[in-house]
């Protein structure tokens, strides 16, 4: 019964309508890539599925004809997650962007996978709650991916990753089947952590019910200016170490505070090195406390000015300085590469050493972001020239920090994911016998190899080669 | 290379040492069954492995020998999820009870499975720290048994289960392999997730990494008496409702209050139907108000008295009331069977309404015990006899209140686990492709299907025959 792959199109487009399924090279080229630097790939189609029972169809004529398939929402990734490789398809969810229901008295949101991050927020604000994770780029991220990704954000310190909070999926399975995973109490394996973070290679998730939040009482915004990184970072040990749990611990160093002065004009004490943006939520009773306590421990680690943001304003203000970072770095360098490593919390003074040692032996900038409190770093490496010569090097340095990232007993990745880009690096974490016990799980629910491959385990291959595209992308 | 099952234990005892193989009937009778009211099965051997290295050494020549083997802990399970089915071995765990290691900076201990869940939080204790699951066997209950069982306690419902304190694990794969699973922003597939909680069929835990947390600079414990469950119910709803998060709301009905009484000499509101207890922790700024308001919404919810327990004996007598209801039904009754169900919190009513209209229309009567917080609901049936006619009664009433959990949204287990007992009910809150999920993975990690089988997943061989033995075991 497997027909060529052209036969696969024609039955696609009976089967969805012809207006949702592209084939002309011309509307494929925005399917190309995600958010990462990677080299582009052409979809072999992109296709639009309008519900669960419309994805299982394309999922089963895929597997009929022997064509991989890959599931997309806004294509925010940074680790090529959602580039069709091996001549696959590209199943776009983007348009399945419907919130299903809010339970108010049970705090859940039902939600198809294209609905945007924010946008749950949104419309559970009008009842008091909302939903937690929140990454940078929440404004457009869909909550399809942040479960392939198990996506944080800056308040993920104190509120927890994305598997924190899904309380259950429907997946079409990699063979096709419709389930539901997940619910109160779950006996039995627990696929539904199994699902959230697994990039998409288990199945392709149709519908999402969250747990939301209430909307903390109070917030204490407090943004410390310190001369240097190792001060700040002995600063967020010594808050972490006092029992203090901010909501959100955000770390940004010399060459992101000249950035943002320059592109938006905020005026940092002249010699501040590092900044340290610093919130507290939850009850209104014991936040001043707790914003006191952090602020004296900032003064004592060297903070140079310690500023509360009062106003929702000012918080926003603050919050922009954080967000914006990213953006502002097109004020010093035309192009950069973000790279995403983990390592405990106490070495962040180390690292960084490397990261500038790394960079200055490469003839290299970098500017650095990190999620301190999770030991989460973002060096950018800035670069002018995107000539291949550049480009090696700018990927060799990235390489070099993961390395070392892994060698402090960390971790290669914090929140972008393994994707294409990292695979063959999982080699540096986990031991033959450890990817065996992934492997068999792949290959036990994907036995036609056709859901997202390519993806997360080592293909033994060499390093896929990168192309440094300029990104400007929200992070 | 197969052996005879002798030689397996030949080679077992030349492995391990003769004093480190039990065989003899009279020995093995302490193995025969865990904590719950099942059918007695006598294991072929139990052997005592030292370490990881010995552990899979005993799976190796399981394997070649075509023997299931099942790891045991304390043996305080209520699912029969220890016995040794198919003519296995018991692997027993609970000397290698070491604590290998305590991280005080990066909060966190290392430590063998058989090491006792309360012991790694006294060993934490003199650095303020403490381990958060406290399953009311803590002072018995293994680390490893916890892991398999992702076990909670009367404070999950702030401070969660065993999976959001496992750190990694060392783990023996069913096929024999020694691997490390979790660590620091593991990405891949979240195998530490799916281990936990798995009862011990995709391997042998063999050393685990667990978080600690500071012990919370205050505690508030309110112990609060209600006419009836109905409104103790409803001042639950009132007290999530409001936005406070108790560390603990645990119900008890007025047959848990009345052998209380007639227990210990406990003097209640002599009209009290209901007591509800309230645990508050956290840093002391907040806490009184956090406990007046909880005070607040029980009197506007009918309570009789609400009691605060202020002095350390004094919240110690109040947990006794909690933790010794299990044992206090002994006054009141020869035997009880103990229902582990789930249901959604704001059911709790309507579901009492059920148990007692289950137990009545079989001539039994039932005391209740609640996680109230979390929905978890454990009705003990209450009888005298045990004659097969009682038994099948007994029996039946369990049955009939664990379907209408799954009728009201709720789930078969909120801690006990499926084990033996409720494998055939997984099919009352799966369909055949959910569970076709659940069995590929298992299919995958455990080919011979010798690592504990028969625990689970549904055999589609009818409900497993119990024996309801008097249990005042810890619960």
């Amino acid at each position: 019964m497997t027909a060529t792959p052209d036969a696969l199109l024609a039955s696609l487009a009976r089967r969805l309508g012809q207006d949702r399924v592209l084939t002309d090279p011309s509307e494929l080229v925005v399917y190309e890539a995600d958010g990462s630097t990677m080299h582009d790939v052409t979809p072999r189609a992109v296709v639009f599925p309008r519900g669960t029972e419309e994805v299982a169809a394309v999922v089963q004529a895929c597997l009929a004809n022997g064509v991989a398939f890959v599931a997309r929402g806004a294509g925010t990734g940074l680790s090529g997650g959602a580039m069709a490789l091996d001549g696959g398809i590209v199943v776009a969810l983007n348009r399945m962007d419907r919130i299903l229901g809010i339970d108010v008295e049970d705090r859940r949101a039902t939600v198809e996978p294209g609905v945007r991050n924010l946008a749950v927020s949104e419309a559970a604000a009008r009842h008091g709650l909302f939903y937690a994770p929140d990454p940078s780029s929440q404004a457009v991220c869909t909550l399809g991916g942040n479960v392939a990704h198990n996506s944080g954000g800056p308040h993920t310190l104190k509120h927890g990753v994305t598997v924190n909070h899904v309380l259950g999926v429907q997946l079409v399975t990699p063979w096709g089947e419709v389930v539901r995973v997940g619910g109160p109490d779950r006996p039995g394996y627990d696929l539904l952590a199994l699902l959230t973070g697994a990039e998409g290679t288990l199945g392709i998730v149709t519908e999402v019910e969250v747990a939301l939040r209430r909307i903390p009482e109070g917030v204490r915004t407090l943004l410390a200016s310190f001369p240097d990184v190792d001060r700040a970072s002995a600063a967020v040990s010594a808050i972490i170490g006092a029992g203090i749990v901010p909501a959100a611990l955000e770390m940004m160093d010399d060459v992101v505070v000249g950035a943002l002065e320059a592109a938006f004009g905020f005026a940092f004490p002249s010699d501040a090195g590092a900044l340290l943006l610093v919130e507290s939520d939850g009850p209104e009773p014991g936040l001043d406390r707790e914003a006191a306590d952090v602020a004296e421990v900032c003064r004592a680690h060297g903070a140079l000015d310690v500023r509360s943001a009062d106003t929702a304003a000012e918080r926003a203000e603050v919050w922009t300085a954080r967000k914006k970072a990213f953006g502002a770095l097109g004020r010093v360098a035309r192009h950069y590469y973000t790279q995403d490593g983990v390592i405990p919390r106490t070495r962040l003074p180390d690292m960084l050493r490397h990261v500038r040692e790394v960079a200055a032996r490469h003839g290299l900038r970098v500017a650095n972001v990190f999620h301190a409190g999770d030991g989460n770093l973002h060096p950018c490496i800035l670069f002018d020239e995107d000539d291949a010569a550049t480009r090696a090097k700018v990927l060799e340095a990235g390489a070099e920090i993961l390395r070392h990232c892994v060698e402090l007993g960390g971790s290669l990745t914090g929140e972008h994911g393994v994707g294409v880009e990292k695979r063959e690096a999982m080699a540096l974490l986990f031991s033959e016998s450890d990817l065996e016990l992934m492997r068999r799980l792949s290959d036990a629910w994907d036995p036609a190899g056709l859901c997202n491959p390519g993806k997360v385990l080592p293909m033994g291959a060499g390093c896929v080669e990168l192309s440094p595209r300029a990104r400007q992308a929200a992070l």
